[in-house]
């Protein structure tokens, strides 16, 4: 029997466990990568592992969320990163220098080779044919420690792709189309492997366009295989000496498979406020626009940008637009700016700003109140723009541009004839904002401005727990309600003990001065408890304040783990009823810990209703040694 | 016997008053222009006016510093300064189109007009021969509306330039000495004329460069002559029609002299914290480098850009040093782009950011902790960058750019060979991000979002006025005490209820509390109240508060005209020790307010102590029936 691309990497890789479905295995991983907003937590973490230099055949280092620098937090950071970086074999890349996921497909990826990345949208590797997956810091930490990462044995996807795109009709369409078929959760413990004779009418960045967005399906990660475009692009990169041939044996076999016929496809739009509301751009013609960006990781190479600046050439845009145009690199914005392709985008009155995620995450251009906004990025959620009231649409850049001109969401096809970018044969290859990792990591002194704070580490598992309930929440509690993100906190991610006074706050603002006041407790929880974003600081930041448990009806996966590495106990009520028994500030122990974790049944005692309740902890037994260790970086300090 | 330049504008614009040294005149506004950091409320203001038409010969609104966005406040402002424009005339250049200053010079400045502006910068207009002063936003209203502008008839200082300037000596260097020489308060109540042979050896931008930094002296303002230069300046503008030549007679006179040899300058910089702490750069060679950044309404023209890119051209930034460059108008921009300038900037690690204010009011691009920062924008206040512990030093172009080469304080002369950069014969023209006010003003709705609120209007004095003490204050309170500005609180301009919860919080963060909670009172200060910006939100948010007069030891000039002209009352105290006498919440009644006001001798009862004081007003005639009108909307649309 043959395998696919991603049972063949999986199998090279594979340290830990055995192959089979549902099954928890460990990898190796090749290369790491993270951002600004959760790197800095990850290298604190890295540090405390007490590896001289990473163990990985490539770590980078990048700046692009955090680059408005609207007070000093943000450079203090980012010259953290650079020098615990030098220090530790790590390549930095400077702000300036783009956007990780672009820059990492130009300058690094490898097919057939695994990325771990502290950012959701790391598989956008896969339009390489890397395996990256995206993850919590902690689990980057460990892996640039040359550590496994654990992931369940995921199911594999066949997304057959047939046809060709027709005019207009772009690679952001064909993820949007997947979305609307199989929605925000049709990819939860899925990877997708793109196959079919639509795949070589696909160049690089388009792919890693479709991989990208595999996050928004929910997918672990998402992958194309590597040929003959795949060894143009590499070798327009000039790094053809990186190229490995990667395809499905012909008698692969699939968990699922899905087709879409790309000629059939038609310009879509993902509707406020979820990637998977779309419809056809032409239904919601003639809607006036407010604001339009282009750029972000989804839509910001070369091609995107020559597209856009073909559109807007000799063109003014509608008076009543604010259109922002963010290049994803500087490989990409020097080249426009030196083939004057950059020069009629100014012209035409786009604002051009740096390299970065920007308006993406709400880091800047938030539109007005009420705003309509055409984005050619990832996610609309309600918000995330950094403007509660706007309504934000995802599109192509080629949509996206032409809308700009009319001030209407406008169908691309109505409006000119196609436009015909070829990929470069040789793009501009200069990688001086990249910092090298120093050779004798001894003379580099590590710069911890007044932002960068010790983050908290468990302790391991004493037999008797014990504490008060600080608050008792509904279900549903997301990790934007546990530790909140936005443009004011992004920039103190390195700094638990501020975040700390925003823990839980959108439920109960003395939260924070209750844990403190009573030297931690518990939490207690209904349904899919931190549910929603990644973010590892929903997990540190109680930890910080000295949560101990959670107690539950159900927690949402990632959360759970995240938990876990911080040594904080996610339980499960065997009786969903015993919920409504408790109330905050209830006196609550746990005794016999240690030996009640390593059986999975935890009975809790509340010494304020004088009950007992019947609890589970649903995790692999490597997690409940890691609970007992207190942690993940104890559990691998101990080893 | 003859006139000089300033002289000569004063005259053809008197409209009240009467020409004679520390006279209150009333002069004719031409041309007027805003920033949207001050502008949002000069627009409410001139609709109170209930003007339909501006009556200026041209008014322009730009956006120029809320241009991060980081929630929608920004937006929601633009917008209303967009609509507001093309209702009642006024030109709206969009977010994009670069800083005020800048492109006013570019594009609508005219030599022998005065311009009012609503930025303490406003001068650079000087450097095109226009008389051009900063104001609060509610002149810049009034003028607007066609009323007046009042100032005190200045002393004229005569600036004789002699020499040339040797390569890599700039005419930021010339300003730096004039700052050098005669301090930040150096030039109060005085216009600065520049003549002398060395007068046509600077360009345009440069003569700006000059007159902008003027502000630094505390001058009213700075003026060039209009001469050969000026008209080649315009001709390459493709607005030679805009010239008039504009020289002092040969036997002019003026009140003081001073005299600059720029042969002998060399270069300077301006150490923190502030404009006129100026030595030799060579005195800080090695100084160690974390930032540069160039741009600014001081530096970021044309022939600065493309000095900085010739320097840049094939090198690399110091891997330690984050260069950041903002290119200061769309002309330039894109100029730059098209010329593959900006192309060599980006290629040696510049980070390109928009054409605004950006980091020189801390809008972005703060840096770490403790760094040393150059910068070529004129201000170096401590924490205007937005970190308190940076050193910010301020340097020309030249100096900033061969110093991110080199990561350290580096003199230019030692470096590279000198570069020419000639002023170009044609410069880009296009002004297709600048909307023209509508035909038919009925047609447009102003559109408010939720950050635009009402702003207050005093009401006519009533004849008893009584309340408590709310706060007793210190000398030397700023305007920065009484209204702060920062990142945070910046696009809350247009929203005096949500800046009200600041007013004067650095003192007592009860204040607001305490003055909604009396329905206003007074505020007891000690000399020197008010000190600092122009910002008028300093009064409109004590006015907003309910307070009705203020009691010091002696006030600020500027601070004292807002007072008067948003209605409250500025009183000093004729023996100071009464100063002592008062306490906070103390009963104070002022009888027969409007007669006392009318001759400018005022009792004040204190209840609580059974005690008066003598009070006097130190206001003109003009500003006495102000207050008793209820401040200058209220005068003006009674007349």
């Amino acid at each position: 029997m043959g395998f696919n691309i991603v049972e063949k990497i999986l199998k090279e890789h594979l340290v830990v466990g055995e192959i089979k479905k549902g099954n928890e295995i460990g990898i190796r991983i090749d290369q790491t990568l993270t951002q600004d907003s959760t790197g800095t937590m990850a290298y604190l973490q890295f540090e405390a592992l007490d590896v001289d230099k990473v163990k990985t055949k490539k770590s980078v280092a990048y700046i692009d969320h955090n680059m408005l620098q609207t007070g000093p937090e943000n450079a203090d950071d980012h010259k953290y990163i650079q020098t615990v970086a030098k220090k530790h074999g790590i390549y930095f890349s400077k702000p300036g220098n783009g956007i990780c996921h672009q820059v990492h497909l130009e300058r690094f990826g490898v097919p057939g080779q695994t990325l771990l990345g502290s950012d959701s949208h790391t598989p956008t590797g896969g339009g390489i044919g890397m395996l990256a997956i995206g993850a919590g810091g902690l689990d980057v930490a460990v892996a640039m420690g040359g550590g496994e990462y654990y992931i369940k044995y995921p199911q594999i996807v066949k997304v057959n792709l047939i046809g060709k795109l027709q005019p207009w009709v772009t690679a952001k369409d064909i993820i949007l189309e997947l979305l609307r078929c199989l929605s925000v959760k049709g990819g939860v413990n899925k990877v997708f492997e793109y196959v079919g004779e639509g795949v070589k009418t696909l160049s690089v960045p388009e792919r890693a366009t479709i991989t990208n967005m595999g996050a928004e399906l929910g997918a672990t990660t998402s992958i194309f295989p590597s040929d003959e475009v795949t060894r143009e692009f590499l070798k327009a990169q000039d790094r053809e000496e990186n190229f490995v041939e990667l395809k499905a044996d012909e008698d692969a076999q699939y968990d699922e498979a899905v087709e879409i016929n790309l000629s059939e496809l038609e310009p879509l739009i993902a509707c406020p406020h979820s990637p998977d509301n779309v419809v056809k751009v032409s239904e919601l013609k003639g809607v006036k626009v407010d604001q339009v960006t282009i750029g972000s990781c989804t839509n910001s190479s070369y091609v995107d940008m020559m597209k856009v600046s073909n559109i807007l050439d000799g063109k003014t845009v509608n008076e009543n637009v604010s259109l922002v145009i963010g290049p994803g690199s500087k490989q990409v914005l020097n080249m426009i700016a030196e083939n004057g392709a950059l020069s009629k985008m100014i012209a035409a009155g786009a604002r051009i700003i740096e390299s970065g995620c920007g308006p993406c995450i709400g880091m800047g251009q938030s539109p007005a109140n009420n705003a309509v906004s055409l984005r050619t990025i990832n996610r609309n959620f309600e918000g995330r723009c950094g403007t509660v009231s706007a309504g934000v649409y995802l599109v192509s850049p080629e949509t996206a541009a032409i809308s700009a001109l009319t001030g209407y969401i406008t169908d691309p096809r109505e409006f000119i004839e196609a436009i015909e970018v070829e990929m470069p044969k040789k793009f501009l290859i200069n990688d001086n904002l990249v910092v090298k990792p120093a050779e004798n990591s001894e003379e580099i002194e590590v710069v911890r401005g007044p932002n960068i704070k010790p983050f908290p580490l468990a302790e391991s598992l004493k037999d008797i727990v014990e504490g008060k309930i600080l608050i008792k929440v509904e279900d549903n509690i997301t990790t934007d309600h546990i530790m909140p993100s936005n443009a004011k906190l992004l920039p103190f991610r390195s700094n638990i003990p501020h975040l700390s006074n925003y823990c839980l706050a959108p439920c109960n603002p003395e939260f924070s001065k209750r844990a403190k006041k009573n030297n931690g407790g518990f939490i207690l929880a209904g349904e899919n408890y931190g549910q929603g974003s990644s973010r590892e600081h929903a997990a540190l930041v109680p930890l910080y304040l000295g949560v101990k448990a959670v107690f539950a009806k159900s927690f949402a996966r990632i959360h759970m783990a995240n938990l876990v590495n911080n040594g904080i106990i996610p339980l499960v009520f065997e009786d969903c009823n015993d919920y409504n028994d408790i109330d905050e500030f209830d006196e609550i122990v746990i005794n016999d810990a240690i030996s009640s974790v390593e059986n999975g049944k935890i009975v809790i005692e509340n010494k304020t209703k004088g009950k007992i309740y019947s609890m589970k902890l649903e995790v692999s037994q490597r997690q409940k040694n890691m609970i007992i260790k207190g942690g993940l970086i104890n559990s691998i300090k101990n080893k």
